[in-house]
């Protein structure tokens, strides 16, 4: 089963848009669980936890890469794999780079790590996605308009009348979609430009970070996002999740945070505009 | 000593702007190295055999993560900072991400893999970029005008009156250069491109692959990007030099090249127009 279709599944099967993001953060672990494979344990327990409640997990990889804890990557990657297969797993490591080191990224995310899709970042250009989109039903998310402050240096500049980031949106549409499976990446935080990227790709997929601590409205986001199908997003939370609480309970208190969430997304859903 | 007194340096001890790029492909290694440890010895050995003849190393790291080989990785720029510590070392990753995560990744260059420079995409903007920047005496290397065929699919999208790729040279020179210590990419392969970036970015160094397998041109890199000091770039070939011979004379192959290769940027130096 191919990228696409296994999200349409998981929404279906799920009733969530919410993605669980996994930046396990080592000084924020909780105590109990410190040791050799502390960050494998806390994510696998987190993602125990929330798999009824989500379409997608996203493990970030530079956490794990920070500290040589690579192997502990592959074992959560393995475990959500065997574990909830119904989950879309998304290596989010936002990769780009000329075609033959390209193709070695792609390996490293579909290969290595078994994700079913990775985040990649478009500033090369067509050929640097190719070997990406050259991986028959993975998925291929691409950086349109990234929820951080300062997305709009690059992202916002005006070329032919328009955002670079509607030319991404575009160039995803009429290209990239053709040659693999594509999704965007399109932060909470900006909800109008979210509205405008819906308006262009249609039914595409949308991975949307920036709700939870980066303090993007959920009810805002399903406005802007949301397909007729009342689906089409990947909502990500992390830190809002991953440390809900520091205690003994935090697998707990990750669920009752994922629930909410889950909750506030199906509730916006069902009275959108 | 900061990345561009260390650069400075190596390019007045070596008499070179040659940077070997380590991009060890497991299908290209020579057969008398296979083993658990082969990329290492490969790497580390083409390393002995060019030091003297560059200013640079530059392992590219999708060449360790598609076959789970940081050790290895870890081993290699250990190898360089001991063995060659004259020499700059740079870890070609082309990172990208928001605040906390982009700070995770400037720690895997810097603290893990210890390198005295990391490549970087600005696609998502300043913000993503200060975390290396704030690694005091460490090299950022930008993105500008990629090497590859497709690298104009963004980088040459105009706006405001000039392609995207000069304002990434225009925000490296008035912003970015005032955060930490800043280097440009800019391919071989457009040397118009690369003038035009020289002349906007005064003596900031510049990183320079698309000679050798993907077919730039020696002297008219030289003439276009080189300083009024002669200096100003690290002029990157990886596979021309890496893989000279597929024997157990591959590091005095690979040294021949990288002679030939500093010899004709050299010449071009004494010569340029």
């Amino acid at each position: 089963m191919g990228f696409h279709d296994k999200l349409n599944l998981a929404w279906a099967t799920s009733g969530s848009m919410l993605c669980v993001g996994l930046d396990p953060d080592p000084a924020k672990i909780p105590a109990h669980l410190q040791g050799p494979d502390a960050i494998f344990r806390f994510c696998a327990d987190i993602a125990d936890a929330t798999a009824d409640l989500a379409c997608a997990f996203k493990p970030q990889i530079a956490y794990f890469a920070a500290i040589g804890a690579e192997a502990q990557l592959e074992r959560l990657c393995e475990h959500i794999r065997v574990n909830h297969p119904q989950v879309v797993l998304i290596l989010d490591a936002k990769r780009g780079d000329i075609g033959p080191t390209a193709e070695r990224y792609a390996h490293e995310a579909f290969v290595r790590y078994g994700a079913d899709a990775v985040t990649v970042n478009p500033y090369l250009g067509t050929d640097s996605l190719e070997p990406f989109l050259a991986h028959t039903g993975k998925g291929v998310i691409v950086l349109c308009r990234t929820s951080n402050p300062g997305s709009g240096d690059l992202q916002m500049l005006t070329t032919d009348g328009q955002p670079m980031y509607q030319h991404v949106a575009h160039m995803a549409t009429n290209q990239w979609s053709k040659m693999g499976e594509v999704a965007l990446v399109v932060g909470a935080t900006y909800p109008a430009e979210l509205a405008t990227v819906r308006g262009i790709v249609g039914d595409m997929p949308l991975l949307v970070p920036g709700v939870g601590a980066q303090g993007g409205d959920v009810v805002a986001t399903v406005n802007a996002g949301a397909t007729t199908h009342g689906t089409g997003m990947m909502i990500n939370s992390s830190r809002a999740i991953l440390y809900a609480s520091s205690g003994e309970d935090f697998a707990d208190a990750a669920r009752e945070v994922a629930l909410a969430t889950r909750d506030e997304i199906s509730q916006a859903v069902t009275s959108r505009k």
